[in-house]
């Protein structure tokens, strides 16, 4: 199962809005076949292992998800499994999809196949926290990405931010980007680094949706994102009232513009996070500015936080990685579990994760 | 000489002004005697290793630092080592000290010991960092202790600050006190938070020296640092025109006075280390708050740097874990180099050191 979970891995940021499976088929200490998702979601990882195994009669098959039992744009896994003769099924996690959700185990134990469940849980729910995340909450996972100067600094008083962290670092969040449906940026930090928001250097054979949130759509049409437009899907979150030029111009950049409530000025990012959900998006990586962060984390919209720190300190006149969020006691502060810890070459990544 | 090194650290925090030596004597692969500078800087850490081994003619002496060639409060060590008739003297760096630099090793030298020189001096003068810049510059080590939420902030904006990190970062930061000469917070600090800065709860058989750094003696004689000052030393900086009846009620309470120079309304911090360096003192861990970090700093009097973060958020209305530095440039930006990193239980910590 944890070669079946690694292969899963693989699809993380280009299975939307599928969940990025593996499957794995043993028969005699032997493995006969390995699948992941495809990009695009399909072909379904049993789908992918089976055909690779051939004859998969009397195998075990390790997958990471309950097989699907629906007919969808495939036919369903659990089906698939079955006319193959497996002998058993080892699964990570019941598929909280209504059109599945026990349905794949039954139909396998109807079958006479041998099912266990619930093997590695925890590190499935983990890699499908995406997933899980749409289908029981309509919400996409939202990972907020901070680099940062020891004293929690992103640029100085004059605006400089490049570079505060090392290439390992920035490389890092490339592979960052790589693993997420999406990347997303407000417009404050769009104005001030005209990011392109592509995974580069990293021999990327894809590249993540580009999510802008800018209510009153002040980012140039003809910044690097708008001339990208065409090449990689680059989608902007806006409110209805924002000047009709500039909605004009962005759409000829190739941009797809999503209205969105603004109620008090700003954009309502729970509206906005279940705008892109309700269109598939399972996985997103937050990367600035302070503002966009600070209302992510007020709103209690992030699940994991990565930080990078470079050994560096710019002070209090610097700019935040955080905006304000108006506590009073401390207790109230929001609270994140270290889950990971490592080196970047000379700067440090800290992952944690809410709760 | 990485067991002596390993002895020698047990007397950092209590040496002053002496430096923390270590001692082995082996002979015939056998541990004859261990011997580490005493509190209060004697015996020498030679003395105590020969007067356990009793007979150590013929052994190998290793030592952490060039034994000793002058009389002062004691017989030199050098001699003491020509007069057990070691075959060979084995050392880590040479003594910076005018009184001794390089005639220890002679005079061993010319009593026919064999002598080798610079083994694990980069280890040694990360040890002797304190001792070394005390004689050399007239300074000493400091080491700065940030403990904050991940985005840098150490308290919210109505004060609280306890407690951001957990109970193993605060029992790992009473050990660092014990493992310096003197511990030194700036009067904000001590308004804030009347702390006492004893080293607790672990077993701690002395205390650091307390200093606080307070131009106009703002903070209150019946504070915790005034009740305790007959009891564990206060040593109190502040300029010389702070009120003469704040002057009298400190000097009440035990506190040691050091006038100190403050143009431009601000102590001189370099001048206040001098000051410090000058009665012996060779490390001291500054522990707040963001005003005496931000001019530490700023004058470039930091050596190393600790950093704990807790896995709270706080955002940019909270207080800052340094004040303004006024840099202009990215380029400008102290830099400090990473020299350990790990979890102090929900906690992580980075060590920083200059350049």
């Amino acid at each position: 199962m944890a070669h079946a979970l690694a292969l899963a891995a693989r699809g993380l940021g280009r299975t939307w809005p599928n969940p990025a499976v593996g499957c794995v088929i043993v028969r005699d200490g032997r493995i006969l076949g390995r699948g992941w998702t495809q990009p695009g979601g399909r072909p379904h990882a049993e789908r992918r292992a089976l055909d690779q195994a051939g004859d998969a009669q009397g195998a075990t098959a390790y997958v990471t998800l309950e097989p699907c039992a629906h007919h969808g744009h495939t036919p369903p896994c659990s089906e698939a499994l079955i006319a193959a003769r497996v002998a058993r099924v080892v699964t990570a996690l019941t598929d909280p999809d209504p059109r599945v959700s026990g349905k794949g185990h039954d139909m396998l134990r109807t079958a006479g196949i041998k099912v266990t469940e619930n093997i590695l849980a925890e590190q499935a729910t983990r890699l499908n926290a995406g997933f899980l995340k749409r289908i029981t909450q309509g919400l996409p996972f939202v990972t907020l990405k901070l680099a940062t100067t020891i004293d929690g600094r992103i640029a100085t008083a004059s605006g400089e931010s490049r570079w505060i962290t090392g290439p390992q670092a920035r490389r890092f969040v490339h592979g960052l980007r790589l693993s997420h449906d999406a990347v997303m940026v407000g417009s404050g930090t769009a104005r001030a680094d005209d990011p392109d928001l592509t995974a580069r250097d990293i021999g990327a054979t894809h590249q993540p949706l580009r999510i802008l949130l800018d209510r009153t759509l002040s980012h140039r049409p003809d910044s690097r994102l708008g001339a990208t437009a065409r090449q990689h899907p680059v989608w902007i979150l806006h409110a209805a009232d924002a000047p009709h030029a500039a909605q004009q111009a962005w759409a000829a950049t190739g941009a797809r513009l999503l209205p969105c409530p603004a109620p008090d000025g700003r954009l309502d990012l729970t509206a906005a996070l279940r705008l892109l959900a309700a269109d598939g998006i399972t996985r997103i990586l937050s990367e600035g500015g302070g503002t966009i962060a600070a209302a992510l984390i007020a709103g209690g919209l992030v699940d994991d936080l990565i930080h990078l720190s470079a050994g560096k300190l710019i002070g209090a006149d610097g700019t935040a990685a955080l905006g304000p969020l108006k506590l009073t006691h401390l207790a109230d502060a929001p609270a994140f579990r270290l889950i990971g810890h490592q080196t970047l070459g000379p700067d440090t990544l800290s992952h944690w994760s809410l709760g």
